[in-house]
């Protein structure tokens, strides 16, 4: 091997070692961790980071990775090593931006406001929230300034995690689900019309037995994968081949069928990236958008499809007799397919999850432009939600100050919500065309041709390209809203 | 502060995140890991303990030490700052003193010797190990020749785990031992006389509540502590309040009890260091010794004396009905102080788990000084056994294959686990004399007196002390083996 693709390495490998053991770190205290660890677990976590990010923005770095021009022009392009030489020089120089001085402010902030986000929610009290805002958007302003400048300020925001895609373009895609979707909500919405699935009751061990069959029959297996509970569902990887998926149950409810079978698409993600990547920072799902097309396409795609609940309707009713004996297969998917605006983003149906992302979006579009203030934002949030969803907000709780996002400085993240579940639906349709009856092999609760094809024509890429070269792989072309929009229009019998 | 030493404490601290983070990824490999991420785990380890070692031999660490010498002997001589900067210069001269490369080897070959262990153990096949052994005790010549010569080459691998004591004291100690024991073993042991537990059944969610019960009378709580179950029961912490216990169940016999209330020694221990030690190199117990001392005094002295049987009886009759319901108190006292030579070490009782100890002191002694060859080894293990505890060794799993620690090169750390049972007994006797009435507290499930004291007067000194200055301040005195065996000829009815 050349000297100094060894070198690169070597030193890639070191800082894959520290920042995946940093991710466990995290695991471990929303999962494991006895609460009085709490204190001790903030300085242990931010020196693993610091000492990640130290040993990334060495000068040594760059030197390799110029140095490896020539080597990277001689492979392909889409070769293991061309991609991590291009791949870890475009990090390099976007790290090597932000001074070490900004980063700690950075994570300091996001820490003191995520607490008082929690607090200020708990109360229901914007007012308390608020200086954190302007103090997070202050500090987005000093990031922009460390880029050049760029068509949208909100694009560098973007570019952390979604790369390659600009405001605009989602703006575009964005526009045209409006369109469509504002009517389709009032049209095909059942508020009130007991269409749900009822409140149980599903007692633990029996969602934590479905949701392992459905994420087992998905490429879940012990080997490789463990499942824990936390308050709030993710999934984490700390190597190719292990790989954390977490629930949380309420007996009156089933969603965490749903939440495990959305965190094994992020987790089959991880799972299939080609073994020659372990160790380099190419190991990993290619950014947010393409990761959350995963989660939905497993998740919504898969796991609210009649054939899915074919299969799975005869073990439900036999784990819950007295909550589903009385649920046909049909009324089983109607009921887990029931269009209702609500308040909460995360219990949005397939239907009006789009307009909570896209309200969001356009707000802190507006708020990082300088056309919206935070004084105001509680209004525009509100009135904007009763145009989209048809709901009076009745407290901020329920509305502005429900998520966590803003808090930490994730501005530009939620987009990639919504335009990962318009790519689930293009990537869905790939495999379709590619996978003839694929949809009847799911009734038999065989779904591995699924899944072999999306580890062979996405997962196992990585990182190696960028989101938009590895959507076009896997789907054929470019983003386009409109076969989401049909698959929507389809489901939901709207002409 | 002292600018030096507030970057001191800077350094050391970051060290101390990256050593608890190290022990974290062994506690999740051990505890939590899906058994497929075991390889990239071993890179996530290696590049963990090679930061910190490299962070900590850093020649900045020494000048800083050197510089504070006069801060240091401005302040008394067991104040955390001066302990730190004393403590530091020990650790970091000797650290300075193991070639990068060589420290290393012994990574890379404790590692493979381990797995060469596990199949030869399995394998009944001692030939495939002494290789590996020889290798290890090659290793060992190296190591040892980093130091300045000593009156016992034995004496540099002792310091790894009991500083400050000599071969040549533990030989005498052990001599003392050795005429007391072995005919008393002969006198009191009780082979084949039924007066065993029986074998159950012991369900195991009954042995985990009575395990959590035992522990959290002796001071286990779930702010601080978490118990999970693992093939060797160990006890690991990540800070002050946060202390991982584990153990195993097997539902004929009750071991998991005292196996908690061993692990729960170590992890009072842990968890009593000073809170103002935390994230400094002196936030841990005071070397093998002593920690053995404390696993050793909750798990035999108190959970083996008729006042905590008598507190502990009524529940265990009422969590094992069935396999307890005809053991009155005194027979239960008395069948879990059965004296019974066997072969495994880690089975062993009170009585002769201190032969078992003294046997493998003298023949690694030996195998470091050269007057032993790993060829003559398992000839001399059986022949030393048989005179020690009156058994003929059948076979080599039995005997010399048993222990995992000459695999890993752990030579020295044998003996510091009798010289923790003898310490334990000069602890419990001056325990005993500063808190009158002590036992009777047992009967009603009070053991917050002992344990308080051991906080105040063992635990909270953490490592700044030397294992025999901090041995003297809690027992008043230095080793003797006296007490200890007249605690056991008092137990067992010899005169």
């Amino acid at each position: 091997m050349h000297e100094g693709l060894e070198e690169l390495k070597i030193r890639l490998g070191e800082i894959s070692d520290l920042r995946s053991t940093s991710a466990l770190l995290d695991w471990d205290q929303m999962v494991m961790m006895p609460p009085a660890g709490a204190s001790v677990r903030a300085h242990r976590q931010a020196t693993l980071e610091r000492v990640a990010h130290e040993r990334f923005t060495n000068d040594r770095i760059g030197e390799l990775v110029s140095d490896l021009a020539d080597v990277e022009s001689s492979l392909p392009y889409d070769s293991d090593d061309a991609s991590l030489i291009r791949v870890t020089r475009r990090d390099w120089e976007k790290a090597r931006r932000i001074p070490v001085e900004l980063a700690a402010r950075l994570t300091q902030t996001a820490s003191e406001a995520m607490e008082a986000w929690v607090s200020a929610r708990a109360a229901n009290d914007y007012s308390a929230f608020r200086p954190w805002l302007d103090r997070q958007l202050e500090l987005k302003q000093e990031y922009i300034a460390c880029f050049e400048p760029a068509a949208d300020p909100y694009d560098h925001l973007l570019d952390d995690f979604e790369p390659g895609t600009s405001a605009e373009e989602v703006a575009a895609v964005f526009a045209r689900l409006k369109e469509v979707l504002v009517p389709m909500i009032a049209e095909v919405s059942s508020v009130g019309d007991g269409g749900g699935l009822g409140h149980g009751p599903f007692p633990e061990a029996g969602q934590r037995s479905i949701g392992l069959a459905a994420m087992t029959a998905f490429g879940f297996d012990t080997d490789s994968f463990r499942l824990d509970t936390t308050v709030h569902p993710f999934c984490s990887a700390f190597g190719i081949s292990d790989i954390r998926v977490t629930t949380r149950y309420q007996e009156d409810d089933l969603e965490s069928l749903f939440s495990c079978m959305h965190e094994i698409g992020h987790g089959l993600y991880e799972r299939g990236v080609s073994p020659s990547l372990e160790r380099t920072p190419l190991a990993q799902g290619c950014y947010s958008g393409l990761h959350e097309s995963q989660s939905r396409l497993w998740e919504n795609i898969v796991g609210r499809s009649l054939p899915f609940c074919r299969w799975l309707h005869p073990q439900l009713v036999a784990t819950f007799p007295e909550a589903l004996g009385r649920f046909s297969v049909e009324r089983f998917h109607r009921a887990v397919n029931r269009v209702e605006p609500s308040f909460i983003r995360v219990d949005a149906d397939e239907v009006t999850y789009g307009m909570h992302i896209i309200l969001r979006f356009e707000l802190e579009r507006e708020l990082i432009a300088g056309t919206l203030s935070t004084a105001d934002l509680p209004d525009a949030w509100n009135t904007r939600f009763e145009e989209y969803l048809g709901l009076k907000v009745p407290e901020d709780r329920l509305g502005v100050l429900q998520d966590v996002h803003w808090s930490c400085g994730y501005f530009g993240y939620f987009p990639t919500y919504q335009l990962g579940n318009v790519m689930s639906v293009q990537i869905w349709e790939a495999a379709q065309a590619a996978l003839p009856g694929l949809e009847e092999r799911f009734e038999q609760g065989d779904f591995s041709a699924l899944g072999t094809w999306l580890r062979e024509n996405l997962y196992s890429l990585g990182r190696k390209l960028t989101p938009k070269e590895t959507f076009a792989r896997v789907a054929g072309g470019p983003i386009d809203p409109e076969p989401y929009l049909r698959y929507l229009q389809s489901k939901h019998g709207v002409a």
